[in-house]
């Protein structure tokens, strides 16, 4: 497949101008004027940029999106979400991913980042729209004494995603928080982790009464814990990381962690500011995510690009504060760099995870700046391509019916409230 | 013309399911089932919303748009907007103004105000596109003594748009701010504006820095400063309201002025956050706008609904702050109110500004809740009715060519950088 003649092309080195990218296989083979020909996609009116990568979801919450608004995060977790949760069942979670993918995909999503349940049934609907996916089952213990049981199932999943999927699906340990996990869970879960290699990915510091409650039952701050038990290391994946002191951040930055930063999710349910110029400044790893649907209430990378640099402008007091080429690493560069994956970069040898976006769209005019239009105007995605594949092509899913997609998810949302 | 069988109508009395709203003329007649037969637009995948407005921008300027990011207020202004603004003229300025248009109606505007220069040229594309707009030449006449040649273009400026054009099209008399315009301006602004029957609107509060300047100055903070000067009634609209203190609201609030709430411009050039929950509390009447695009970087205002819900929440620190009830208000009723207009709401005998959302769209579902799914999920208009005149039908514009506007705007802006 060739990209012929991009009017732009963002790569690591810089903003290129009128390029060809080739693309071999899953993988991009060269980037440059070319004369090899293949199935060509005219690219002179768009934008070739790196899809973007979510590391932090829960793609079958779309079904509940809307649901509970204008809640304490505690009451709409108790009153709204865990009790509709025991409404779930893998049919319905399978409708609820496909969902989130079709509109993932549309907003430049390639990849993503998911702690939920019947995460087999999200690797079916992953594999089947083509989004890649790292997946974990998410482990709770505290109160019901699960232990083994949470364990099992994520041994039992990471056996299926491993056995029965393309290597687009990956598999990772998702233990939820150290408010709802027990100490022996998370040890288990770390060396679960250790001996498959792949990711742990869980929440951390993403409410102040999380830390309150770590502090008051075990004397330490949740990142002190983590470290104490051995967690912290290059394949630990903490989501939201909004209560953090310096002394956190010294601890994850040694231990070579990676944060996620979720500001949508965030301000929404009012959870705080994560102090993402710092850790950026202290060469922190961090990493971009919207959360579920239900407490955003969507997937929009980009959008979540743009509160990116809007929320910590405002919170320094400083227009300079992240500026677009460092907002434009979260959910590029430095994600490909957390799941250790040759992903979120257009370079040679990479995998082929690339958006094309629509340079004659009304909000990406005037041309003056590119990356600024990309975060801050709105960018219409019209063509993406995963693992060299076009899994969307002019606004058109490939490999799906859209529509049939969205009668059995509206199905499965009208269940769960009925 | 008939909307029929809307599946949803947001009116002021709540959601209205399966309605007909009949339009004669420029005014909505019915809302109602009706027989009554005439050009019919089928709503049964559409919510019916009022027309969204805009209350402060600046819509030349997308002629801008991403020139200067990531820097200083005064720098962004001294160093690149004001020499930039030198190399406009008024063929440029109908260019900026017609581009801002499409983006405009596209994201479900039908009204704005605006301040800026080359008004009559602004009002010409308006009328062309047919968007409803009040506009204000924007006086500074401190540092050049220019108050009477200022306060003369605005009188032409109101001449102007009073007799040449269609009563969509009102003047404003719109002097730029306490900081930078002087006493004799703004007492003899507040006259016209009187004898003219029309709203004053100037910049109120953005900065630090201006508060400062006046307390310095004149040893008053803006507020206390124009309420002297006897410019504080219901025809004020001060865009930003960002540094107020109590004693500014409750001045406002006993002047039964009007604030305009520009959320997105105000934390990309961290100016501050605006206490509009507070303000709303005190029943201020609260409106929302986008400022412009060079310092946004669009126009959209859904996406100014999402982020006035996010960030008074996060500001806060309770998710309950700012219900979608309340943030549905800012655009619409409270718009209304502020121009007095027949607009804002759908009601019968106002004037048929109205905008039809897609319903089937992938962000609009599941439909558990329409309001949050309209301010937090991203809407998608497809139809837009503006003074009973169908301006945008399933995407496309009906009274201009699209691509010569595009042609137009992208040789004028960059002719602006040559």
């Amino acid at each position: 497949m060739l990209i012929k003649d991009a009017r732009f092309v963002l790569t690591p080195n810089g903003l290129l101008e009128n390029k060809d990218i080739l693309i071999k296989g899953n993988k991009i083979k060269s980037i440059g004027k070319t004369d090899k020909s293949g199935r060509v996609i005219d690219a002179s009116n768009l934008a070739v940029m790196p899809g973007l990568i979510n590391m932090h979801t829960h793609a079958s919450m779309n079904l509940f999106r809307g649901i509970s608004d204008d809640k304490k995060l505690q009451k709409w977790l108790q009153e709204d979400i865990w009790p509709l949760e025991e409404k779930l069942d893998g049919d319905k979670c399978y409708s609820g991913a496909m969902h989130a993918f079709l509109e993932m995909i549309r907003t430049g999503t390639t990849c993503f980042n998911d702690m939920y349940f019947y995460m087999d049934k999200v690797a079916e609907a992953a594999e089947e729209i083509g989004i890649r996916g790292n997946l974990g089952y998410g482990m709770i213990d505290l109160g019901d004494n699960s232990t083994d049981k949470q364990l099992k199932k994520t041994q039992r999943t990471i056996k299926r995603l491993k056995g029965d999927f393309s290597d687009r699906i990956s598999p990772t340990v998702a233990p939820h928080s150290c408010e709802t996990c027990s100490d022996e869970l998370l040890r288990k879960a770390k060396s679960i982790s250790d001996k498959n290699g792949i990711p742990l990915h869980m929440h951390l510091g993403e409410t102040h009464k999380e830390v309150e409650k770590l502090l008051k039952e075990k004397g330490k701050r949740p990142v002190e814990h983590l470290k104490e038990l051995g967690i912290l290391d290059s394949g630990f994946i903490g989501a939201h990381g909004v209560h953090l002191t310096d002394e956190d951040i010294k601890i994850l930055g040694k231990s070579n962690a990676n944060i996620v930063h979720n500001p949508c999710s965030n301000m929404k349910l009012a959870s705080g500011i994560s102090p993402v110029p710092k850790m950026m400044k202290k060469k922190l790893n961090v990493c971009l995510g919207t959360d579920g649907a239900a407490s955003n209430n969507n997937l929009d990378m980009f959008e979540e690009m743009k509160l990116t640099g809007l929320l910590h402008k405002l919170n320094s007091s400083d227009p300079t504060t992240m500026p677009v080429e460092n907002i434009l690493k979260l959910p590029g560069t430095n994600a490909g760099n957390a799941l250790d994956q040759r992903i979120g970069k257009i370079e040679e040898n990479n995998l082929a995870d690339i958006v094309l976006v629509d340079l004659s769209d009304i909000n990406m005019n005037p041309l003056h700046n590119l990356k600024s239009n990309l975060i801050y105007s709105g960018a219409k995605v019209v063509t993406s391509i995963i693992d060299g594949e076009i899994v969307m092509k002019e606004g058109k899913f490939t490999k799906i019916d859209e529509a049939d997609v969205k009668r059995k998810f509206t199905e499965a949302a009208e269940e769960i409230v009925s």
